[in-house]
C-alpha cells in the first residue's frame, strides 16, 4: 500500500499535509493510485472503458492519476474490445493481494467468490467499491467490519437503483433528519413488465416472454420476478435509513408471478396502479418500542402518487422523514452506463478520501431496532371475491370481516347474473387480521372464489 | 481548536488513530465538538430545536457529543421558545472567534455580515455548513479559498432546493460521470404562482396577492418573482455541475412578472405548462470548445416532462449524465424544517469529518469552462402575434423569420373578425436570432402586437 498512502507531515491538529509525490520502489510516481477491476461483464467493461476514456477528468477531481493495474474475469481468452488484453488475469486472489493496489472495485457478484475477494482486498488496505446488493444484504456486517478494521472505504452506491443517488443521500445528506418511510420501485425488470401489464392489459406469462425477447428480463427470470433482488436493495436500504442491521433474511418477500390481468383491472377501478414496491417503514413513537418492518410485494398505489408515473424499466424511491417531508429520487435502476456512473463517483470519492488519508462513513446501526414480523405490519387490502348473487350476502361477508377486527372502507357489488363481484377496500387492518378474514371468506358457501387480494399502499 | 481535534497516534500510512477522549483547559471532556449557529430566524431556531431533541442520535451518529454553544441574533431581548436564552449573544463576531468553536451554521442570508463571519470562523479552522445561496454565487471562490486554506469544510447543501439532497449528488455521486445538463424548478414561490395561474386561469398580480396572503410569497417579492433566488442556485448548481467558476453575474435572469394568463393559456393550447427554469448546459463536443450556459427564465415545457407534475411549492432539479442518463430529485424546497433536515445532514457530515481529522470536498474549478453569453444559447420559442387578417400576412411573416435564420415547426392561425392570432413555435435557434427576427415582426404595419414570446424547453 506505500505507493497510494499519503506521504507527509502531522499538522498540530493531527491532519495530514500532503507534501508531493515521491518515487516508489518501482520508479512511478507515488501519485498514481492503482485500481483492480473484479468483473467484466456489461457494467465491468463500462467501467474499464470509462476509466480511460475519462482519465484526465478523473485525475483531476480526485488530484491524483488513477491507474486500472488488472481487471479479474473468469475466462481470459474473451476478446474485450478497447480494452488491453495484457490487464486480463483468471486469478482474482493474486490480484486482489497486490500490495501496489490502493482502490478494488467489485462488479462479479454473488456471494462466493465475490466476499472472499473484498475481505482479501480490505485485509491489504485497499478501499473497495462495490455494486453487490446479495452480498451486502446477506453478509454486509463482516464487511463493514473489515472495512473498519482496515480503516478502509467500502462504498456501494450503484448496488440500489443503479445511477440514482441514493446511498449517499441516506447514509449522509439525511443523517441529521429522522428517517419513517422510504419506498422503492427498485427492480426495473419487474417495473418493466408490470407497467407493461397495465398498458396492454396482457398476463404475466406473455409480458414476461416479450420482456425476455426486449432483454428486459433474463432467461431465469427469478431472482427479479420472484423478488429476490428488490429484498436485497429493500434490506440495504433499511439498514440505512433506520441504523439498523436489517440482511435480507429479514424482508418479507412476495414476487409478481401471481399478479393477473384482473388484478391490474381491479386496480385502474379504484384510480391505482400496481407496482412491486420495497417498502421500509419505522413504527410510530406513540406505538411503543420503535420497530422496523422490510417488505417487498406488489401493491396498489393511487395514480396521483409520485411513484405511479415511474414507467418503463426506471426506478424511483420515495423517501419521508420528520424534518425533510417527503423525497424523490428517480432514474434508469440498471444497465451498463447507469450503473458504471455509479461506481465512478464512489471511485472517485473513495479515492480522494485515499489522498487526504481519510475514510468515509461506515456501519450505523447503533439503533438495533427489532424487525417486526409481517403479522404486525398494518396496511390497506383490496380483495375481489366472487359470491352468490343472493340476499344477505354482503350483510354476512361484512360480519366476516368485523368478526377479525379489519373494518371496510369501500364496497362495490357488480351483478353478473346468478353470480355477483365484490370489491372490497379495506381501511388499516395487520396482516395477520387480513389472512385470517380471507381464509373464513374461502370457507362461506356463498363466496365461489376470492379472486385478487392485494395491498393499497401510498396513501 | 483543541478541544475539537482528534488526540491520537499516527499509523504507518499517514491515517490518525483517535484514542478516546481528554480533559481540556476549560474541564469538559474533549469529545464534544462545539457548535455556534448565526442567525435564529424560521430555519435557525429550527436547527436549535433539533440540536437539542435529537441529540442521543445526533452524537451517535457523528460518534461524539454536538454542543450548542452561542447562537447570534440582531435583537437579544426577542423571546424564542424552547431555546435557552443565555445561549443568544448580539456579538456574532466574538461568537465565531471563539477557540472552542468547532463548527459554525450559517443561516443569517445576504452578504454582509455572513461573508465576514464565515471567514473568522475559518479563519480560526472551524468548518462551516451555511445555507447561504446568495453569498455562495457572489463570492464562492474566496470562501472556498479560505475553506482549503484552514482545511476546514465548507458544506451547502440547504442552500439549493431546500432539503432536497443535490449538492452532495452532483459533487460527489455524479462525479465521475459528464453532467451535460443540470434544469432545476428551485424557487418555490414563483413555482406556486406559476402553479396557481395555470389551475384558476387568474393573472400575475392576483396571484402574487393571494400567494403574498398564503405566507408563499414575501411583502417584497422581488428576490424570488425577479428570479434572483433561482439565479444565485442557478449558479451553485452550474459551478459544481460542470466544475467551472459561475457567479450570479454569469447568469442570464428573466422573472415571471410579465408572464400573462394568454402565456399560460398558450402553452396549454400546445400541451405545455409554464415554469421558472434553472438551466445549466454544457455545450456539445462537435461544437468546438465547450462552453456552459446558465440561465433563469420562464419557458413552456411539455406536460409529459417529469419537471411538469412538479407543483405547488416543491422543488425539483432534473439531471442529465453521459453514463447516468436522466436523474430527478424532487422534494420540499423551503421552509424551516426541510431546510433544517439539510443544514443538519451537513453538520453531522462535517462533525465526522472533524472526528477523523479529515476533510470533505472542496471547490472544484479545473475545467474552466467559458460561460457562454445568453446570445448564443439555442434554444425553441413559442410566439403569440395579432396580425391583421389579409391575404399574404402568413407569408410575410414567415419570410420574416427565415430572413433571421429562424426556422418555422408550427404555425398556427386563428381568425378573428378582422384580426388574426398566429401561433408559431420555432425550432432551435439563438436567442439573437429570436430577437432580431421579433424586432423585425414588431416593424410590419399587419402586425398588431407581439404578444407573447417564451421559450420552450425540455424536448
Amino acid at each position: 500500500m506505500t505507493s497510494a498512502t499519503p506521504t507527509g507531515v502531522l499538522r498540530g491538529d493531527g491532519a495530514v499535509l500532503a507534501t508531493g509525490p515521491e518515487t516508489s520502489p518501482d520508479g512511478s510516481t507515488a501519485t498514481t493510485l492503482r485500481v483492480a477491476l473484479l468483473g467484466c461483464g456489461v457494467v465491468g467493461s463500462e467501467v474499464a472503458r470509462l476509466l480511460t476514456e475519462q482519465a484526465v477528468d478523473l485525475q483531476a477531481r480526485v488530484g491524483r492519476p488513477l491507474e486500472l493495474v488488472g481487471i479479474a474475469v473468469r475466462r481470459g481468452n474473451r476478446p474485450r474490445p478497447g480494452i488491453d488484453p495484457a490487464l486480463f488475469t483468471t486469478d482474482a486472489e493474486a490480484l486482489v493481494a497486490r500490495a501496489d493496489v490502493d482502490l478494488v472495485i467489485e462488479v462479479i457478484g454473488g456471494i462466493e467468490p465475490a466476499r472472499s475477494l473484498i475481505l482479501t482486498a480490505l485485509g491489504h488496505g485497499a478501499s473497495v467499491v462495490t455494486a453487490n446488493k446479495a452480498l451486502l444484504a446477506q453478509d454486509g456486517a463482516t464487511l463493514f467490519a473489515a472495512a473498519a478494521r482496515a480503516e478502509a472505504d467500502l462504498y456501494f452506491e450503484a448496488a440500489v437503483a443503479g445511477a440514482i443517488p441514493i446511498i449517499r443521500p441516506l447514509r449522509e445528506s439525511l443523517v441529521g433528519d429522522e428517517i419513517t418511510s422510504v419506498i422503492g420501485i427498485v427492480n426495473g425488470t419487474t417495473n418493466f413488465i408490470l407497467d407493461k401489464m397495465d398498458t396492454d392489459g396482457a398476463g404475466f406469462g406473455d409480458t414476461l416472454t416479450e420482456a425476455q425477447e426486449l432483454g428486459y428480463a433474463e432467461a431465469d427470470p427469478t431472482a427479479d420476478v420472484e423478488g429476490f433482488d428488490a429484498a436485497a436493495k429493500a434490506a440495504i436500504l433499511a439498514s440505512l435509513a433506520f441504523h439498523t442491521r436489517v440482511t435480507a433474511a429479514d424482508v418479507h418477500r412476495e414476487g409478481i408471478t401471481e399478479v393477473t390481468s384482473t388484478d391490474i383491472a381491479s386496480a385502474k377501478a379504484i384510480g391505482c396502479v400496481v407496482k412491486l414496491l420495497a417498502i421500509c417503514q419505522l413504527s410510530d413513537e406513540a406505538e411503543g418500542e420503535r420497530t422496523v418492518s422490510v417488505r417487498v410485494h406488489p401493491a396498489m398505489i393511487p395514480r396521483s402518487h409520485p411513484l405511479a408515473g415511474v414507467g418503463g424499466a426506471y426506478n424511483a424511491v420515495f423517501v419521508e422523514s420528520r424534518s425533510a417531508g417527503r423525497l424523490m429520487f428517480y432514474g434508469p435502476g440498471a444497465g451498463g452506463s447507469p450503473t458504471a456512473s455509479a461506481v465512478l463517483g464512489d471511485l472517485v470519492t473513495v479515492a480522494r478520501n485515499r489522498v487526504r488519508g481519510a475514510v468515509g462513513p461506515g456501519e450505523s446501526s447503533y439503533a438495533a431496532r427489532p424487525v417486526a414480523s409481517i403479522g404486525t405490519v398494518t396496511t390497506r387490502y383490496h380483495l375481489s371475491l366472487e359470491v352468490a348473487d343472493v340476499a344477505g350476502v354482503l350483510a354476512r361477508i361484512a360480519q366476516v370481516f368485523a368478526q377479525h377486527d379489519v373494518s371496510i372502507q369501500t364496497v362495490r357489488q357488480n351483478g353478473r347474473g346468478e353470480d355477483a363481484q365484490l370489491v372490497v377496500v379495506t381501511h388499516r387492518a395487520t396482516d395477520a387480521a387480513l389472512s385470517a378474514t380471507v381464509a373464513s371468506l374461502r370457507e362461506l358457501d356463498m363466496v365461489r372464489d376470492v379472486t385478487s387480494v392485494m395491498r393499497v399502499e401510498g396513501e
